[in-house]
């Protein structure tokens, strides 16, 4: 029943629906004392932000944040952090025929069946829109992680057959990220936004949609955090990063093709180095050994599915008046992005950073001696 | 730092090191009522065990269970469960040059900066072995499942390049799964399995290990279960799985292929079906839509590294006597299979039926109308 | 730190301060299908609302409640009900002297030192007025357990010396409430509310305060809600009672008498009654037993503290310029009740109402013929 | 139906029942680098031991201790602490009759009625043995608290009418604990323990028994330990205590009597103190404000009903072989304590301990300046 709460210390607590009056997020276990405005976190919904492009949907929101509660004088007071989102551009009566047709590739079956009711205004709370509240909170979870000298960043690693090279993932910097977040595909290179932005627009002419992956590094991580043996970084951050609508598939650093390797090739060598650390000769691993942070980069892949939402007429079923199904065709109409990936690359920035952050806090208690150094 | 149980209303604890004197697990949560005897674990645990081929480790371990509480009667009571396995084949000198030196591709030194002590003989904590503990609670959800009428099978997919087809997979049947469980690789085809005896003889003789995956299915799910927004159903599996030592990536459904597809290929078609429920023509979403099952069988692909314990001199680090890394070669001795894949398929096997349990307990509240049949 | 989240499955997260926009509370886990409008939450919500008399502060709030999310024409959709309470009649300046100064029997000296800030503005976070969120959660809980036919009652039981008598309070029936909700003191009856009045008129003008007691009963309860061993009825119930701020002790049925007694005196004799139910002859255990409901009303009483805020001159200590501690003396202004007890009466009946319905849920799962009736 | 878990940091897993072959706990989140051994653990076990004295059950537990997990050369590592004692002195034949008859006082009906099946034994599950897994587990909470400082104690408050003074309670010393813990009714005071094991005599000829009370208070505190709003340390303390069989009432500081006094009574005082601290000139909240510590001693009391067994013909119902209630009359046998309370005072500081260990872990990550201390 209770699903819409992430994270054990830092608790995100989402809610809304995508043509209810607003959507928000309460943050609960923010530690005190740190600086925060609602401009640290317009900032990270800008990057989320829908209609800023024709490759995107044509609904516009100005996804102005509201801090409620939690923040004083400009820093957090250790209180539940509540946020909030009003809704502004609900176009509801694009959706009079959803009431009893359940779409394809959707979750509107299955919350009808679930819950026997369901609001299947813009898909209700299924709705892209509930990421909003979660890149709310994942701003504060990046701005703390800041100050520990923890960095999170995300790029469009492909769309469709248009694919960002691994070396070109693996060498991230500022100037790259830079162009990523410049483009509306987010892809950190502009000739392969450039055959992106081609390839989505033959999507949206051909009333279709597509899929693709984003890429997500984390540097600047303290070895061990994560919690063996159910509690992994890897196995929290898949969680993570599953419960965004669309993804398909997780990847840890090699991910799939470690499984065709050998052991031989695959152990990434350690290294005595400066300052009492253990460098790696190669990252395989994706920064993550035994479930915990190796101190390497942390690199994870998602995949997403295409929009399920296409403007062709599909087959699927509705429920008749004496709530039996039928099958019928279902045109599809109203405002939807041919490719999720470019508005959710900073959704996967965000549940990564409310992850680690989660871990970190939880980490603290892992040893007497942090004991000793607080009481 | 308290990671070691896994579920909200079916809660496994795991504990046990690898050298301890024992493992075990308590299960709270579980409903009364299911009958239930060591056979039924026993049986579990019997796909697990190490010693039974010359493809796996030579520890021999009876893993013998002994249920302590819970059970009355061979009925479940409803009270915690408590499992243990005695430890009975250590062999910890073995593991003498291990204290100070840390294996490459292994978690011992995330232990060691985590917790500044770890129990390094077999791995402790992170050994193999504590998936045991997972079996013998996974067994049991299974049971409850079955009772229900939802079945979960899982066959080794691939290990290294030897591949098992994608129909193959698709159409498991009892005969297939009979197979498979009387191969030492667990694929559900002879001829595959000596392709795949074949590499792993190779890679023993040449003191190298391969990786490999695994392919998981759950059929009879009822409509609607998982939690939107963060414990969706793909969310808490890929959580699951990702526990699971060795694990880099998970795929549900179609998995990273669909993030090349346009939607009007991937979008599953619904057609009004018999008594009241509606049929997939196709399964690319893998059974679960919006976080929550459709109905359609449930897909899941989970990929293995390869055994990080290889015989070949490795370059690495250890600690000095005054407490500083230093490069250093290992070179491992023990005893440990050279691919984990086979002896990991019922821990994929059984990590779902826990997922999968969990969820439907969860699901019992979702609407008044259920509480009415109860109360 | 997450402090502010209470229940496993109706999970309840309350946000805001008293000098803030506004507080709310988000209700996870809500089950679909319960009819629900603004009125219903709003008629609980006006039986804490200050103002309405001479007896409570006069802040004058209207406590409007809106409903955010979670409900859709009406019915309550299985998704996170958003509730919000804008805040319209702050006079923070009355409080300028608190900000380095802290109040005696208040949380502000623990909040300074835990945090290391505070919104000092009428009690920030740790001000009675966060028990408004609480009442409009419980509303909703309350709601719920109507329709399974347990209802839950709470009147003022005691203010200083007031006492109503046990038979009173034993015998509670449509008229005895009527007459305490219509009464300031929430005295079921009209003489002892004279008597109340007459003692808190003559507190408030020697500027002092007085501590009083809240009993509640539930009645309807099915045998066995409750969970062993930690998660007793009466263990989650005297969370959710003390979680109220200035309870001091809360007793299950006669309470403190019982360790006064023999068992012979102590032990309710049961006999089986009709349509297969079983009576208690008497209700010494105020219906809990073993942890878990007994069918027998639940009795509970709660023991609340004089309000701390008086209007005397006080010895306390500030914080000086340098962060040091210095005894100082304080006179507090603003708006302060002289007795907490009236307006908390429904804070304790909301509070009930949530950890019952909350148990209902939890043991939904407690055996597989239950499973059976839903899958 | 899970709620054999306590704590959310340092978690206590309890399992087993009275006649099983074994009973235990399993501790998840205890910081590694505790010096631990099994006479740490034995030393407390053996304060609650059973068959000391004629005043206590003749049922004799040798109740010794197995570390089996998460220790590693006396030291704790971080993993789960899995701890058993094995059950050597049951007799399960003195139970025959309570297979299908429910003794009034206790929870035979309750589990019955809930679960469908018990193990009648006993008690099983609800037998005051459970608490011995409790008090394994506090013996580490305890000792992890000794190193930071903080002491817990608790003593018989009362059995009966035979009470202890107020004064004497408010100023334990080694010498009266030492004397309380020699003694058995574990009362601070020889004089008073005799009238004790007078009504204690007297309660046994007349085959009846009687209740009491237990304090417990807990020194050292750093200021600000607790969760504000609902898992304040009263809340989770009370929580904790009311999760012990028979209790029927906590007071926190001077409890119910607060309810009668003025606020200008009492508010405790506030003076600066030496090295930065404050004091208290009274402790009427028993060291805990808004929910937090105030660093003034925490004062808790605890109220216990008479036992329920009792050796009286009483009146109670069965269930007959059609499934149905009939009124009957039973007259128990074994072996049971004519009163609680003496051997529960271990449980009660194991409890607290437990509560306040976990509520410490949990304050860590209450403010940025902590995470710098460590990151």
């Amino acid at each position: 029943m209770a699903g819409s709460t992430f994270g054990k210390n830092f608790r995100v607590t989402t809610w809304g629906e995508s043509h209810g009056p607003a959507l928000g997020a309460v943050i609960d276990g923010c530690p005190a004392g740190l600086p925060l405005t609602s401009e640290d976190i317009q900032s990270y919904l800008d990057r989320r932000k829908p209609g800023t492009s024709s490759l995107t949907t044509s609904r516009s929101e100005s996804d102005t944040v509201e801090i409620l509660s939690g923040v004083y004088e400009g820093v957090t007071t250790g209180c539940p952090i509540s946020l909030m989102i009003r809704n502004t551009s609900q176009h509801s009566k694009d959706y009079g025929n959803l009431r009893t047709t359940f779409r394809p590739g959707h979750a509107d079956l299955c919350f009808e069946e679930k819950y026997g009711i369901r609001d299947h205004r813009g898909g209700g709370r299924s709705s892209g829109r509930e990421t909003a509240a979660r890149v709310a909170a994942g701003a504060i979870a990046a701005k703390a992680l800041k100050t520990l000298g923890i960095e999170i960043h995300a790029v469009t690693a492909s769309i469709g057959n248009v694919t960002v090279p691994a070396e070109l993932l693996d060498n991230l910097d500022n100037a790259s990220l830079k162009t990523a977040y410049s483009l509306h595909s987010v892809m950190p290179d502009k000739s392969l936004d450039d055959a992106a932005t081609e390839l989505i627009t033959k999507c949206r002419e051909e009333k279709d949609s597509v899929g693709g992956s984003i890429y997500c590094t984390v540097t600047g991580m303290p070895v061990g955090i994560g919690e063996p043996v159910f509690d992994k970084l890897d196995a929290t951050l898949s969680h993570a990063i599953f419960s965004i609508g669309a993804v398909k598939a997780v990847e840890i650093g090699d991910g799939i093709a470690v499984s065709e390797l050998n052991g031989s090739e695959n152990n990434d060598r350690m290294r005595a180095a400066d300052e009492g650390k253990v460098s790696f000769e190669t990252n395989h691993a994706g920064g993550i050994l035994g479930g915990m942070s190796s101190s390497a980069p942390i690199k994870i892949k998602a995949y997403f599915k295409p929009t399920p939402s296409i403007f062709r007429p599909q087959e699927t079923v509705c429920k008749n008046e004496n709530g039996k199904f039928e099958s019928t065709e279902l045109t599809i109409e109203g405002r939807h992005d041919p490719v999720i990936v470019p508005r959710a690359v900073v959704v996967v920035e965000c549940m990564t950073a409310i992850t680690v952050f989660d871990a970190l806090l939880e980490n603290m208690g892992s040893k007497m001696e942090h004991l000793k150094k607080i009481y």
